[in-house]
C-alpha cells in the first residue's frame, strides 16, 4: 500500500465540526431508515441468517454514546449491546435520539491530541481515538446498508443515500 | 441539528495521510468481498430488484478514480459508470487495483485549500472537496455492505468488516 504523501504530510482533510457535522448526517439518515421499517419487520426480518434490523442498531446503539463517553472519561467497560426491554420502533427511535444527543455533548469534550492517542475500547478494541470513531460511523454506514437490502426485499424503498 | 463546537472549532480531526490510509483500507476490504464472490453471481445475483454487485463495483469505479482527477483538474465531466465490456470477475479485479493506483495518485495532487473549495464533480454534484470525497467512501461502504447481504444470501460467509 503506498500512501506516502509528499509535501502535504500534515494538510487537514477536516476538522472536528466538519466530522461532527458529517456524522450527524447519517445519523439522520440511520434515523429516516430505521422509520421505514414496518414495526413487525424491524423486529423480525432477516436475509441469509442475519439479524433482523432492530438488532444492529442495538448494536450501534451500544457504541456511539458509550464509546465516546469512554473516550472522554478513560474509564473502559464492556460493549453492551443487549436491549432486551426495546421491542417497538418508538423505543428504538427515541433511544436514537438520546444517542444523537449523547453524541453531540461528548464529542465535544475531545481534545486533538486525546484523538491520536491510543485508547483500549470496551476494553478490547486499542486503537487510536479518531479511527475508533472512524470506525463507529463505517459501521453505521455498513448496517445501515444491510437495511436497505432489508427493505428492498419488503418491496419498501429505503431513504435517499444522498439525503442527510 | 446542534454540531457547534466550543473552543475546539478549528482543531484537525484527521490530517491527509491519515484520511488516505482509512480509504485505501477500505478499498482492500472490496477488493476481498468482489473476490468472494462467485463468478456467475457476482454477475447476475441480487436481491429486491438491485443490481448484482458487480453493477455497484462498475459505479465505485466510476467515481473514484475519474471523481479525484477532476477535482485535481478542474475539468467536470459526465459520470460513467457504463463498463459493458467488463464481464469478468478478473476483469473487474484489474480495474479495482488500477483505481486505487489513481486514487494514490491523484489524492497527493489535492492541496488543503483545494479540499474545502465548491466544485461541480462529473457536472452535477455541487459540493466542497472534501465532502465529495467522503461521499465516494461512504457509497463503497454503502454498496459494499449490500454485497455482504448477497454473499450471506448465498451461503457464502464475507470478509471480516473490520479487517483492512
Amino acid at each position: 500500500m503506498e500512501t506516502t504523501l509528499n509535501n502535504t504530510k500534515l494538510a487537514t482533510f477536516m476538522n472536528v465540526q466538519e466530522f461532527l457535522e458529517h456524522w450527524q448526517g447519517h445519523r439522520m439518515l440511520t434515523r429516516r431508515t430505521i422509520a421505514a421499517f414496518p414495526e413487525e419487520a424491524l423486529f423480525n426480518h432477516a436475509i441469509g441468517g442475519m439479524r433482523p434490523f432492530a438488532k444492529m442498531v442495538m448494536e450501534l446503539l451500544g457504541i456511539a454514546g458509550p464509546g465516546l463517553k469512554e473516550i472522554v472519561s478513560g474509564d473502559s467497560k464492556p460493549l453492551d449491546e443487549d436491549f432486551k426491554d426495546v421491542t417497538t420502533k418508538a423505543q428504538l427511535l427515541k433511544l436514537w435520539d438520546i444517542a444523537t444527543g449523547e453524541v453531540n455533548e461528548y464529542f465535544q469534550e475531545i481534545t486533538e491530541e486525546r484523538f491520536q492517542e491510543v485508547f483500549n475500547l470496551f476494553g478490547m478494541y486499542e486503537n487510536k481515538n479518531y479511527c475508533s470513531i472512524l470506525y463507529f460511523i463505517d459501521n453505521e454506514i455498513h448496517h445501515r446498508a444491510q437495511g436497505y437490502v432489508y427493505l428492498r426485499s419488503l418491496g419498501i424503498e429505503p431513504p435517499a443515500f444522498y439525503e442527510r
